[in-house]
């Protein structure tokens, strides 16, 4: 594929949402492999750079960052660029490996040095190990040496590969762009870029694409039962990719029709907090016939390095985003539809300004069940002391917020809301994870030095 | 009001929609006029500056700049300042004056000289003239002489004044915040800063703010009819905003449910154009009965100024902002709806992406009628060739963008979702306007250079 | 003459010394006139910056900005683009207006509004005069109504004119570049480009360039005596210049000359103050025969904007731009040659850190007479209590700075140095100025705003 | 010592001479280490980071990158800063490791990781080796193990250690600040933070600083004849600095005095190339009592990143930065003093530009023998080809630069103006080296890749 950097470029604009801190592209003319990294968001690190002349090439890869292990600091953003003994390897990841601090130590002891924080940069060692290094399932078993989540990109002069954990926590699709392939984490950015969805890469598969075309082999086991991530469902995801084999919006609006069986209330109007409410309150009014309206506008200037110049008034930063309309909501028994609450001090803010702008009553819907445990697998939630369903119980919660009823979806009804619901991991919300998780965990758990 | 451009800065965040072309602060702290300004949204201006430090003092005005005459160069940006016998003054102004060419002319021969290449810049000197200087109603007369559309807010070392031409065309507003006032445009910007909407400034009104307090004097004739801009409701305020003393969601809304009632049709989904058609489609949607679905995402981190890196693959960077999610229309009659049809090619762009996305039936609907003629009191479109409503009638429309059905809002229809519709300009649909028109008009008609 | 704007951007490179606060470039291409400007370096304002695609044209005028009145800020850098009845005007000014007060006063109460604070915006005001724009002799009517110093670079559409304050205060060349003509305050801008020098613009003279070529007219009364800048050949001009028909250089090295034989003094070398004492320590060694030798060597990665990361520290910053080479002046006795002592905490610096670096005695040579009377033609010295020569007598400065002895030279030694001493304005160490002064002045007289 | 990373951004700034390609700062306060680094020069790095706010501590590490091995590309600026078993450690290295390549692959087969492709990398590889992890002399044999020149300062959270290899290429000194100690290439970074110089790091030695204070432990075999690189004092160093033991300004006037007995000649004027023959220029106008003049003018406002901006003028861009003072040359016949010739181009423009000028004989003298060898040590000369002297004999060269006469110093003469000249390398000129070379040399030996 002529351009490969451009159309990676174009991908990654489709998926800025999954990560702001960082980005970067390497490609390949099959002689040099070449790369830009950066800071910021994708417009801020290729801003005033030739990407055809500057990543030329029909091979590329390109990531964007979101922090759960290691810091945003420039050195920690993907890809991972190495030599080894057998040439460049560079390696995009998304999750989140619950073995990385073990096989760090492993590999340390062994003489290795690590030049970033995040957990990513072990399989570039366990690649490079002269153990793997010429067995003709090198990377296969490279990966049986890892555990938790990942969907992994991986290239070299001249070939891609993207592997799947066997438990398949993070998605990860493939498709076709005229005589080539491309591999996304969502397919919303296959459709950005013009390319043809061909299905999912499977738990535990590894597919490679050189110049002998495209092969897949497997590795690891794949347990009965997938541990996929609902939270991309419930929020992660944009709305139009296809994620598990089910479009996230069609599942998102079930959730909010199940929300609504579940907790009804006689109100006025519905009120999505957009974006992350809009499809489950399209639910919502659905089954209750409430009928939806726009109480919330967003800003779309105000970024996310909005800092307000006079100190004291940083703390009403958050109000920027989002206004209330009064017209809609003065006098209404409103129902705010959003996905998740996580400190509850952004729902606070919903409805003590839907209050002031006049709504006589507020219900609070949220189309999940409440957040009390950590993610280990790639998703960067707060401490448990900082999640508030971990400390409070629902009556505490709404009391906190000010709601006049909090109602939240039940774990039933939400895998009711998805196919195969056995094979998605609830721990956020249950404790309960499909495999065993590091006895501690921190973000820096890798972090040594803070730099730049 | 203490820290008056810091309350500014937050307000025109609220207002960037109105102009992202440039931005300014002007700031007195009775002693001194400071001021900072440059070319593209606020946060680009404003990064890396301290408001508090560089802006400080309790009297305040800003602008964001969106062009109709003179170009986005530096020079243009607004408030303008400058000094003239009593002192500074700083000028901001929304609108277009239909006689700014002859007034500059006549200054001109006078012996002025010109720095911009604005419109706005013929006020000043009609304040500096001698004729005027001293006279009790200076103000009054000075606006007297302006022909056409504005809003104006103008600053001095110690007071701040606002008028809005006696037609009333553009929307201005007095709040209250704590002990001093704001004016606004939109009282979006009003409720961002904490501020209370007191009324709006009255066509044909100048109120005056200094430490006396606030004052009203009234200057030219006000008509029998207002031509108050019925576009502000259709497209250009936001949501949230009370315009023309009604809030323009509600009118929206309205304009929907006329759109409904005027143009029916068999359908499975209503699907909005985000974020122009969001309110007309719930209007739509609650008339017709065909629910309303997400059938469009906008992508967020896209901004103004997305140039694809390889060009021969700009033409498709309008597909950038709004991906279509298939899983809605797939299979389904979809009725879109969108606040207006300019060119054509962005409608067409819209029905095509759907009909490859699988809907079966892609009918548009418009909240307002065909935009025939152009406009001279502040709205920037394009010349009368270009406006495909001009040159086509609504068949040839139709086929054009590809729909299966095409209705237009009647000017019976949009004239009643809207109060006093007698008060209101259709120059832009019936070629019939408040007042006289300049013989020639492009944007560029002050431009006598480009320059930096 | 083909890219008029990157031959000006090449001269101006020449002249940068003359002023780094701010740079200009205007262009014509006869149908057009453009402009970029900017605070800070050349190469700040036009990095990144296309000169042949934004400024085409075979017309051009640039300006680098020292600040004598009007500070640096944006809107006050030249050249000036303004618009009057008769088309865009660009100005470019070098030198001191003492009557600007009273002329931007009367066009004031005419009615005309000022955008800058610089004492240059009367003269566009003048040009734009109804009274004077008809006139045959326009221009040179306009220059008899200015006082004080000038060189100004006029600019229109289609042609470039130069014209020279009568009494001569400031350098202003004419040189010949292919088909074409150049203008520059100093020669060295002309070798930069390949032009070649033909004469200065004579005082009281208007030189225009059109596409009837070059005319030459007279305005004003030149006096008997000129008063031409004196400190151009002390300090400020490039020594590789030809200023006032002479060559800096050479009249520095005869003024270290004189010094010798006026202070003469028992040494073992002669150390100039790098780059300004360069030359006069030439004549200083050439004359006494004490080998020169450098004592101290200059940082040139040390801009302007040099600030040390922690507060308390920069008292130190001067440091960083000269270091001493204790090996050349430990155990020596040295005459430290500069060209002139301003506030005289920097000669103190430099006496210091000799005597710390070893040397056995310090003999400070400065190549002018005390600086005891303010400039009002062009040259930004301190006011008159920050003048160390204004308020203290030669023992009393020796004593500050530290020296074991400390020798000015004569104001007679000093003209005996140039030819036509006679037409010299030595108003900074006599206080007998070659016209009236205005009777106040500050740099900041016509400062109401401080702006961006 | 407090505030380190200040400390040593103002050393680096007295160094930046010794690279202008990139710059980096890694601080510990004992707990964290913290690094900032960037392409370009200090100013640009460092502008708008606070320095004691982000690298706080008592220890600190810095660099500016002059690239012999490596490109210039991000990854590749130092310190160098990774994890291993025992913690983080910072590398920065003065110098060219001649069996790089070896190591490389050494460890690449081992499995290890290669993220720069700087010869530089290569130590920490053997640092973090669990053969020499534990060992009592872990860094001594560590410094066993390369081939080549390094001065090498490596930083660990509690310790700063400074070696020099056993042939003493490279210079190295060490430092007292207060309490604390400093280590330099240069002595004049001492100075400029007023540090004392208290002697150099010796050959193979190996001098390590941390709470229990500063120790001194020796590695390799120090040979009975050093290998100082001569051209440090030629060329490189700056003149106030002590290098090996004696000032490089002394040195230089000896190397002028010498060329002058050595190539005397009938002249007016000697003129040095500003800055790099000014010294040898003194010496040989103090031997050959030919005056001393300046007759270039060297523009301080030219930087590094000078370009044109228009491509077919480019070619001219080195007369930026000097221009020849006609006056002085004019009618003269001059000698012009210059430290080297590598190409040839400079001083053919040189030559031509001073006969332009008016110059009636131009005699070059060059402080250094013919450069006819590359440097594998640490220089970065171009490859032979491009050596105008490898490839061409004196009378060669000066027909092609255009000179009257040419004279080269001679090795003798160079060598005897050092003490104990048999310490000194001078393989550039003979091409015999103090010890082996690699059998293939290119800048780029270790890039693979092309990256940011």
């Amino acid at each position: 594929m002529d351009h490969a950097a451009a159309v990676t470029y174009r991908g990654l604009f489709a998926l800025q949402h999954r990560g702001q801190e960082g980005a970067g592209i390497v490609s390949s003319d099959r002689k040099k492999v070449r790369s830009i990294k950066g800071t910021g968001l994708l417009s801020n690190v290729f801003a005033s750079r030739s990407i055809p002349a500057e990543l030329p090439g029909d091979i590329a890869a390109g990531h964007v960052r979101y922090s759960t292990t290691g810091s945003s600091r420039p050195y920690n953003v993907q890809p991972l660029v190495v030599e080894c003994m057998d040439g460049i390897w560079a390696v995009a990841h998304n999750g989140n490996l619950t073995n990385a601090a073990q096989l760090r130590n492993t590999y340390q002891r062994k003489g290795a040095i690590f030049q970033t924080s995040t957990d990513s940069e072990v399989l570039v060692h366990i690649i490079a190990d002269p153990e793997y290094c010429n067995h003709p399932r090198r990377l296969e078993r490279a990966m049986e040496r890892l555990e938790g989540a990942y969907a992994f990109l991986l290239m070299t002069k001249d070939s891609l590969m993207a592997a799947r954990d066997p438990i398949g926590f993070r998605p990860l699709a493939v498709g076709r762009l005229g005589e080539g392939y491309v591999f996304s984490s969502e397919t919303c950015a296959m459709e950005q870029v013009g390319a043809t969805y061909i299905r999912e890469v499977a738990p535990g598969e590894l597919v490679t694409v050189d110049q002998k075309g495209l092969r897949s082999t497997t590795f690891g086991t794949v347990p009965d039962h997938l541990g996929q991530c609902i939270f991309e469902h419930i929020y992660f995801s944009r709305p139009d990719s296809i994620i598990f084999g089910e479009n996230s919006h069609e599942v998102r609006v079930r959730l909010g029709r199940r929300l609504a069986q579940e907790y009804p209330v006689e109100a006025d109007i519905v009120v999505p907090v957009p974006d992350s409410g809009n499809c489950a309150a399209l639910g919502y009014s659905q089954v209750s016939g409430i009928p939806i309206d726009y109480g919330f506008i967003r800003n779309h200037y105000i970024g996310r390095t909005f800092i307000m110049p006079v100190a004291d008034e940083r703390s009403s930063s958050v109000d920027m985003k989002l206004s209330v309309l009064s017209g809609v909501v003065q006098g209404k028994r409103v129902v705010v539809v959003d996905d998740s609450i996580v400190r509850g001090t952004t729902s606070r803010r919903r409805v003590s300004t839907l209050r002031a702008a006049g709504a006589t009553e507020v219900h609070m819907r949220i189309s999940c069940p409440p957040i009390r445990f950590p993610c280990f697998f790639g998703i960067d939630f707060p401490s448990r002391e900082e999640l508030i369903a971990s400390t409070s119980d629902i009556q505490e919660i709404r009391r906190f917020i000010g709601a006049d009823s909090l109602g939240y979806l039940s774990l039933e009804g939400l895998l009711a809301s998805v196919s195969n619901p056995e094979n998605f991991c609830t721990g956020c919300f249950t404790g309960k994870y499909p495999t065993g998780v590091p006895s501690h965990h921190r973000k820096d758990v890798l972090e040594a030095r803070t730099s730049n």
